[in-house]
């Protein structure tokens, strides 16, 4: 395999600075999200590092855990997410940078949204889960619609 | 102050379950997301355990670390998730059932992706952060603009 090592410099970062910079550009003028793939770059572990340095920390961390776990952290540039997929076995699978106002992943699919509304309704009594017995209280007033409280 | 606690029985809970399905209708139908304060409410702590239970638990858990932790977890129900509000001494000052595709405090704010966007162009050159001497050579190729493997 070849050997892309000498490749990771200095000139490499700022490359990848430049091109989330224009990344962010089209975010901004045209609502259009995009992403780099870090780990089809030939990227070494120090270069990487420094990237993330270079970018920093935000205030947000997601994890998702479905065929492993992914971690999305925005990173100090606020629609700069750092993601990272691994596998069952926790082997990191994918790499990216993703710009954008959210992380894909997060956004709940519409259909799946309309599935989990259809099955809501009957939820409490389908499966036989019911509010504790010793908290049950059969005084007047009970069951009282909360809806003028709701936002 | 009032004792609302006999108010916490079974049909609460099912009358929460209906506020939130209605919440997703209006969510599906008019993309309109909603939410529920849960701490506005008379619910007792088994109250709200019962309501956990009957959401159930998502793939997704999302931190956000400002003034305080807040932690949305995605429910069972895509679109259904649970958020907490704690204060820097971890008091719990908000608790909320959000009905959304994505939680509102994920999206990032389109000024603060402008102003990322304005400094980052400057970031490694600004305050000395390099990449690491001992990993830069001078070979050619190095800082070929990885262009073509951008998404």
């Amino acid at each position: 395999m070849t050997d892309f090592s000498f490749l990771a410099d200095d000139g490499l970062v700022d490359s990848l600075i430049t091109e989330i910079a224009g990344l962010l550009r089209r975010l901004i003028e045209q609502d259009e999200a995009g992403s780099i793939d870090l780990l089809g770059l030939p990227l070494s572990p120090s270069c990487l590092a420094a990237l993330s340095e270079c970018l920093g920390q935000g205030e947000i961390a997601v994890q998702l855990d479905a065929a492993g776990r992914s971690t999305i952290r925005e990173t100090g540039f606020p629609g700069v997410w750092w993601t990272t997929h691994a596998d069952k076995a926790g082997r990191i699978v994918a790499m990216l940078i993703e710009v954008a106002f959210v992380p894909d992943i997060v956004r709940a699919p519409r259909d799946d949204v309309t599935r989990g509304f259809q099955r809501l309704p009957n939820v409490t009594r389908a499966d036989g889960r019911r509010f504790p017995a010793t908290t049950v209280r059969s005084r007047p007033g009970a069951g009282t619609r909360p809806g003028s409280r709701l936002q």
